[in-house]
Formats: C-alpha cells, sequence, structure tokens
C-alpha cells in the first residue's frame, strides 16, 4: 500500500512537496511490481496519455485512476470483459472519464471485470489473499485499489458489484444515489439498476474524490456520534451470514453505540423483502434487452452462463417485469420511510470474507435491495474475520444523503482503526 | 404516400397477398425517386442488410423503418448528426433496432438528425412543403413517413423531437411513457428526459408498430367516446400560439365532445409550469455532462450554438440541477394527479404549423412538460391550416397508461378524418 492516503498525496503534490508526475512514476512502479501476481489490469495507459498527465493540471493532477474495462476510454481499447469487444477503440471518453482527465486525473488503464459486469470472473485475484476471489464484478477496480497501484478507481453496481468487492479487497467503496453518477458511455445490463461509484483506500479518501469529480459537497465532514440513531438492518437474507460476519455486524453496531449514537434494530418489512427478490427478475429482463444485440447476434461468443441468463430474461414476461419494477418503486418509497426512523442503517456488505476461490465472485445478496432502491451505500474496510481477511460494512443513508452516509461511514471506519 | 397503412401491409404480408421481398422493393423506388429532394436519409441500408430482410421471418417482415442517426448500428455508420462522428461505426447495434432486426423489419437507413439531436437543423425539408421545416430533432424520420419511404421509423426526444416533428409532417409519433422503449445504443444528450419513440402514418399503424416491438398490449382497442373525460390543457406558454393552432384544439375538443366525451378545461397548475420551466434547465445540465468528451476534447468542431447551450450547462451548479429535479419530481406527481379528473388530455403539439424556413426546427415549447414528466404523448395527425399544412394535436394520457393514450388518439384521429 502506498504512505500516503489520496487526502495527503493531494496536499503534497499542492503544496509542491510532491510533484505530479513523481506520484504518478510511484504509482507506476508499483503496477510493474505487483500486477503479474493480481491481475487487476487488463490494459494500461499509451505512453502519450502518461506522458499528458504528468504535465496535467486541476484538482486530480497527479491521482492514478483504474477504470473498470465497461466505461469507454477514447485511447484504449474497451472489452467488456467478453471477446466479442476484443480490441474495441471507442470513438469518446465516457462522462465519467472525460470528467477525471479535464480534473487532471491520470486514467492508468482500464481494469478487469466479469463478462458485462455479469457473474464469468475475471483473472484479478484478492491482493490480500491471492487465491480468494477480489469480488466482482468491479473486480480489478477494488484489487488495484487494494494493493495500491492506483489512488482510486471506478466502477459500477447492478447487484452488489461495488459494495461486494469493496468488502472483500477491504477498501472504501461507494455506490451514490441513483443516478448521482452519470452512466453515459458506461456499457448497460440494467439501465434501472446500473449505478456508476467510486473505490479508495478510506472512505475519506473516496469522499474527497466523489467531491472533486461532482463539484458537489460530498467531503467528508465531522458528525457528532450521540446525534446519532443508528439502525441494524435485518434482511431476510441474513440466514445465509457467516458467523464471523454477524459478529463484524454487532461489533460496528457497538463501536457507534460506544460513541454515544443510540442503536435500533430495523427488520425488513415484507415490501422491502419484496423489492429485494424483484431485483434478479428487472436485472434479467432489461439485460437480456440491453444486450439484444450480443444475445441475438454473436451469442456463441458468450459464457454459457450469462447465455442462459439472457435467455431467461428475454422469456419473461412484460407483466412479470412491470410487476418486478412495481415492487421496486413500493420499496423506494419505504426504504425512504426507514429514514424517519434512523438516520442511518448499518449492514453487512457480503455474506462473508471473500471465498477461497477463483470461480466465483461471490454473492450479492446483501446488496441487491440497496441498488434497487437507489439508496447511497459505503463501504467501511478495516473489519477482519480471524484469517485477517477484510469483513466489509455497509453504511447506508436515505436517497440523496450520500454526503450523510460517507461522513457517518467515516466515522465508523476511525472507531474501528487501531491508532 | 404508400397507398397501404402498416396494419393492411401487414395482413396482405400474412395472407401471401403481399411477398416481404415486394413489399421493401416498393419502398426502396419512393426512395429513389423522393429522396433526391426531401433528404430524409443520411445513408441507406447496404445490400447485404437488403438481401437478408427481403427473406426475413417475423411479424415485421416486409417492413422497412428509418432509424434516426443517434441510434446505433452494427452495419451502417452512425454520425449523430456531426462532423465529430464522421464515419463512426458502432460494434452492435443499439437494442431497438436490435429487437427490430429480431422481428424480421428492414433497417432501411438512417435518417437525418440535428447536431446530437439538439437545435442545429439537418438538411431534411418538409415533405408537405419543400420550404418549411420538417422540424426536429428526429427530422429525417419524420420525413421519410410522411413521404412514404418506411412504414415506420424510430426517433427520440428530450424537449419535444418526437411530437414536434410529427405534427409538422403531418404523421402519428408516439412518445411512450418514460423508459417504456430502451434507450440503450441510443445517443445520451440528458439521461433523465431521453425517451425513445416512433412515427407511423396513423395512430393505428404506431400502436401496431409498438405492440410488436415490444410485445406489450399496446395495440390501439375500442374506446366509447361518452366514457371519456377529455381535459383540454391550458399552458402558460400558449400565449404564442398561432390563432389556427388554437382553433385546432378547439376543433378537437368539439369533436370529441360531439362523440359523446365531456370536456373540462384543465389549467396550468404552479407546480406543473415550474417543471415545464425546469426542462431546459436539466437538458442543459445533463447535456454538458454527456457530451463532456465533445465538449472539452472536440469543441471546435461542435456548431457555435451547442457549444454555447453545453458550456452554459456546464456553469450550473449542482444546486441549480437539483432545484430543477425536484420540481421535475414535483410535476411528475402533479401530472398523476391530472388524470384523477380526466382520462386524456388535449394540448397543442407545436406553436403552430411548420415554420416556412430551414434554418429553424420550430419551437419546443408545448412538448416540454410532457417529456420532463413522463407522460405517454400521441401526436395525432389530419388536422390542417388554411394552406393545408399539418397541425398537430397532442393526446396525454396518465403515466403507464400508454394504451388509452394511443387508443383514444386513435379514436380522435378518425373523427377527424373526412371519409
Amino acid at each position: 500500500m502506498s504512505a500516503l492516503t489520496l487526502r495527503q498525496r493531494l496536499s503534497a503534490i499542492e503544496t509542491g512537496a510532491l510533484s505530479a508526475s513523481a506520484s504518478i512514476a510511484e504509482f507506476a512502479e508499483r503496477v510493474d511490481a505487483a500486477d503479474g501476481d493480481i491481475r487487476a489490469f487488463v490494459r494500461r495507459a499509451p505512453a502519450e496519455t502518461l506522458e499528458a498527465a504528468r504535465h496535467a493540471a486541476g484538482p486530480l493532477a497527479g491521482i492514478p485512476l483504474g477504470i473498470k474495462d465497461i466505461y469507454d476510454t477514447a485511447d484504449m481499447a474497451t472489452e467488456h470483459g467478453s471477446p466479442i469487444y476484443a480490441g474495441h477503440r471507442p470513438r469518446a471518453d465516457a462522462t465519467l472519464v472525460a470528467i477525471a482527465r479535464e480534473k487532471g486525473a491520470f486514467i492508468a488503464g482500464k481494469t478487469a471485470t466479469t463478462e458485462f459486469a455479469y457473474l464469468t470472473p475475471a483473472k484479478t485475484r484478492n491482493p490480500r489473499d491471492l487465491a480468494h476471489t477480489p469480488g466482482g464484478s468491479s473486480s480489478g477496480s477494488a484489487a488495484a485499489v487494494a494493493s495500491g497501484m492506483v489512488a482510486g478507481a471506478f466502477g459500477s453496481q447492478t447487484a452488489g458489484s461495488i459494495i461486494r468487492p469493496a468488502a472483500f479487497c477491504g477498501v472504501a467503496g461507494y455506490k451514490p444515489s441513483f443516478r448521482l453518477l452519470p452512466t453515459v458511455g458506461m456499457k448497460s445490463f440494467a439501465w434501472s439498476l446500473d449505478t456508476a461509484g467510486l473505490f479508495a483506500p478510506t472512505v475519506s479518501d473516496v469522499a474527497l474524490l466523489a467531491a472533486l469529480l461532482t463539484g458537489r459537497a460530498l467531503d467528508v465532514e465531522p458528525v457528532e456520534a450521540r446525534d446519532l440513531r443508528i439502525g441494524i438492518y435485518r434482511s431476510g437474507a441474513d440466514d445465509a451470514l457467516s458467523p464471523e460476519m454477524a459478529e463484524a455486524v454487532s461489533r460496528a453496531g457497538r463501536l457507534m453505540e460506544r460513541a454515544g449514537a443510540s442503536l435500533i434494530d430495523v427488520a425488513e418489512t415484507e415490501t422491502l423483502a419484496a423489492a429485494r427478490l424483484a431485483q434478479p427478475l428487472i436485472q434479467s429482463y432489461e439485460g437480456a434487452q440491453s444486450l439484444a444485440h450480443e444475445r441475438l447476434i454473436e451469442g456463441a461468443r458468450l459464457s454459457e452462463s450469462l447465455r442462459q441468463a439472457l435467455a431467461e430474461g428475454a422469456a419473461l414476461s412484460p407483466e412479470r417485469y412491470d410487476e418486478a419494477r412495481r415492487a421496486a418503486r413500493q420499496g423506494r418509497k419505504a426504504a425512504t420511510a426507514l429514514f424517519e426512523e434512523v438516520d442511518a442503517l448499518i449492514a453487512p456488505s457480503a455474506l462473508g470474507a471473500a471465498p477461497a476461490s477463483l470461480a466465483t465472485t461471490g454473492d450479492p445478496a446483501m446488496n441487491r435491495l440497496w441498488t434497487v432502491t437507489g439508496n447511497p451505500c459505503v463501504n467501511v474496510p478495516g473489519f477482519q474475520d480471524e484469517d485477517g481477511l477484510p469483513l466489509g460494512i455497509t453504511l447506508v443513508t436515505r436517497f440523496g444523503r450520500d454526503r450523510a452516509a460517507l461522513s457517518i461511514a467515516d466515522l465508523l471506519e476511525r472507531l474501528q482503526r487501531p491508532d
């Protein structure tokens, strides 16, 4: 890991203690040394891009970012984790990429994604233990940040593809309120779920990155624990949690309580459970449409599992889909109502630590609800199981209260950090 | 104009009275004869696509469609009406294009769009009078249908780009409920407004096309006028209506009333006016982001007016944008409430007939509200001014009630048709 946080690095660059060029070179060396094992990158920036970034100005000058390979880049191929797009070179940068460059960031390369951001794993390995999955679908972005090869990264979540890999790799992951970050130029899987988001080593870093990219007041601000009502969200899927994960959630609650927050158990209502269960249907129906060309014309080059998932989606009736969307809409209202009782919810980011396999990216069961409701979520890193593998805690707030999500997550991260 | 409606044509093909191949050939001859004057097409299908379509099976076999040149096509360049994308060849078809091909339709060519579907006119001329604009931004799609060069066409609306050109060219235009038709693979201008939609000669035709493309129950069904409560929507922008347009709205109301419907005047509320006025702000802010690459890297190749519009959008604060989105959200609720009092609204589709100019595409003032609220809208063709130029009437229903919009619009079209 790099010795400096993103915040410290930007400060060092601002004061002149570190040059943008030296900052970038430091990360590039780290990629050279580590990525042979970790395989976070599928493509690195061309020499011209590197050269331009060394002299870039702007609030993100000197900051290398890894970009999930479903975001279009004009200077590099964009392959969506599929042989169908081998060598495909978009005409323009995706909106978020263009904005990052405008702010001076170095687009260091494209990070590995599962096939079309669905389930077929990329080759990436978990930097915390190479035998374990880094999670998916934003596998390379989470792993690149966790191994200090970039200062931040872009990902996307349609079911659990930001929060889960952030949890497995032990970094901060931020899934903003739905459509806070533009998805233009990002390969679509399910338009009513696809959410662009960010990774960074710490919550404070990811908040700063979000603030600088958007010009919004998203940076963490001090919060008083004693003013907070924190809910522990009890999902109908909690039965599948590992004991370590359940204990990490309890521990997170105790830390907040000890700091002065009041703690409330929040049971999943039927409406919220229905929204959670509607997520796979929406994803499947829209996926069959978003990938209509690939499904109908190039199906032979899809993985067996994706081909089957898309066939199932294509077989769903519009009525079934509309019913799922109604459940989602009711779920959004029910989620908003939860935040009349609490300021934030704590929930597991995954069923447990990263599975000891590269043949799966793990289960998004804990993430589906908050994707379908569009609430802001932050994965708080720092919790661990007995083997030292990361366990992620999700901090959720009301739709549009992204700054609160980031600020309270930052508080929790600091409370559990062994100083 | 072709002698057969889309419905009659499909019926003739189904019974074998007409072959798909002969149907396609008939339209191709019409393009050869007419498009030199009208300039609806910027690109026609390659020979292989034509050949494949001659032997295609499916519910749309024998039906040629014109595709607005902001939809990706794998077999033809997609230029978005901009020199920046000259010769740009996408890797995959847009979702709607892929689905149309699956159903057997012949993708006959790409139709002219204004620059990035904004205001800079294409070269297309109005088939009803070549000195007049066909409207925009879906200029070529409306003109191609109006001149019988295709049986139907795809367009998109971010402010008024389906309903206005349909009105100016005297064809049916259907702007579905927001996101009923997928926009995947369609160039984005403003993601919370961009709406994919359809053109056909008559309302009945456009409903059938929508039903066959989506597998949804969208085809027109009989409606009893005496069961209908019809509102005449009085917008705060009505002062700018031409006298002929105001009279056409009155006439539409009288026709419905004579057929047995009850008629109600519906005045625009402050909330709805605020939503209408929020539309340009949302479009401008999101446009600056959607076209970030073009604005930041290739700005010299944008028209002066678009460059300026995007610069204004980039200068808007997130707070101003969020305020506009709140107004839009309140407007959506207020629009839903309107339909507790009425089954459908009648409104002008444009300020008047098509302006006698090719330097403007007309004003979307009458369309902005319904784009921002996402309600289904149908342009009912058939009304005319003293010079015989088309005047369009918009039929609006509650969000999700697309079949009612199409069915009531079909009734109105039949009521005013001189049999």
